[in-house]
């Protein structure tokens, strides 16, 4: 097989044209950034493990009803996803304050709110994807009224699903990001779920101990972030492949 | 008449306890500040232009039917108002980029918006007056749902209003800064403008020559504010007695 066309490349994955029309492959890469990319390492084996947690989590998500670009996982570092149009905000869901929340609102980190906060950020790095609100979203078309009704409809679901599901492994899910694409079927069009939700795109908290399990600990310089990482794996009962995988290093099957 | 008891001082205004039960008086002073009180200039004469700039702008809504918390007139820096429970927001309607819009969105400025955009800050000088959405409003209770309905709708109407009175005097409005309150009567409440409307929190550019006609000037060293302001109110057919004022300087008629 030939090496395929790569159609996009974002600071953590790839996306390669897929093996068929409307199909597109995820790939996974070790590299990690901070602060719009001004920081960046390669943590061997992380792509790996956010691939497996992904996976895990979409799978579980799709079972539910609700609507998200995965179809499989390929191999080690890849998924089979649908192509999707991809609406060009970062959603936000914080359930404690943390991160820009605690400086923009002078809160004490890990408060939690009075209900959960979807937050919208205008995905462009130039800018340092700037908060934006409804008003800007709608005013310059990045989505329309009923997309954002329906982006915010589906955001609370997986915060609901994604709560339970760590509260039940001892994590308290803090706030995560996730982002949505428009999918196309026949004439239909509807908003799914895109991207990945893994350590990278969420904050996680131990609930006994306090400890991030997350991406804070590259961001914070506390290390042990792969450690984390397979925590979360472990806890959630992704396979010991995952163990193989770090010790073999990671391999690009096609 | 003994001097009146102080119930709030701001960076341009004071509010004093008013001669009846729900009403007070609104001072405006002369004091100028940029950069979250960073900088401040007392310009002679200011505060009179803008207790008649608001006084003409406050009666012309109340006229419309648009309610304001604006009774009269007292004198060359007060006016009576009614007491209303301040809403800790600034409420942004931006027409034309500008300002903070410029930098968040790598916008050019002056750039006409696909349509006119409401933003709001939470009133925090110790935060800087952060942006915030509808969904941190709501969670935080600093106003309902249907209380952020209202101050839309009345925001636009205020937009719609000052956008075609200085339209006619030659002056685009570009954007401008309100605030509401919730003015109880009896066992009803309703959403009021507050505050102030003037050249302090309004961006108005001269059609012809583009030159700012507003607080800009202070914010960008340009000099000149009086007389903008003076313009202003000049062109808005606003008394002769203002130019008395700034002869004979500024007096607190009790």
């Amino acid at each position: 097989m030939n090496r395929r066309r790569k159609i996009y490349e974002g600071k953590a994955k790839i996306l390669f044209e897929g093996p068929e029309p409307g199909t597109l492959v995820q790939y996974f890469k070790d590299d990690t950034t901070a602060g719009d990319g001004a920081r960046h390492e390669v943590i061997d084996g992380k792509g790996v493990l956010n691939n497996r947690i992904s996976e895990f989590v979409f799978t579980k998500l799709n079972g539910l009803g609700i609507p998200t670009h995965f179809i499989r996982r390929i191999n080690m570092r890849e998924q089979l996803i649908k192509e999707v149009e991809i609406i060009p905000l970062e959603i936000i869901v914080r359930n404690f304050a943390a991160g820009s929340l605690v400086k923009r609102l002078g809160l004490e980190p890990g408060t939690q709110l009075p209900r959960s906060i979807i937050e919208f950020c205008y995905k462009d790095d130039a800018l340092h994807d700037p908060m934006v609100s409804e008003e800007h979203i709608t005013a310059f078309g990045w989505a329309t009224p009923a997309e954002l009704d329906d982006i915010m409809s589906l955001a609370i679901r997986v915060n609901d699903f994604l709560t339970g599901l760590f509260m039940g492994v001892g994590i308290q899910l803090v706030d995560f990001k996730i982002e949505c694409g428009r999918l196309y079927e026949g004439d239909l069009m509807r908003i799914v779920l895109a991207d990945e939700i893994s350590p990278d795109s969420c904050r996680l908290w131990d609930v006994k101990t306090r400890a991030k399990m997350d991406k804070d600990r590259f961001r914070e310089n506390l290390g042990g972030l792969i450690e984390s990482y397979r925590d979360v794996a472990q806890r959630l009962g992704i396979l010991v492949e995952t163990e193989n995988a770090l010790t073999t290093g990671p391999r690009l099957v096609q």
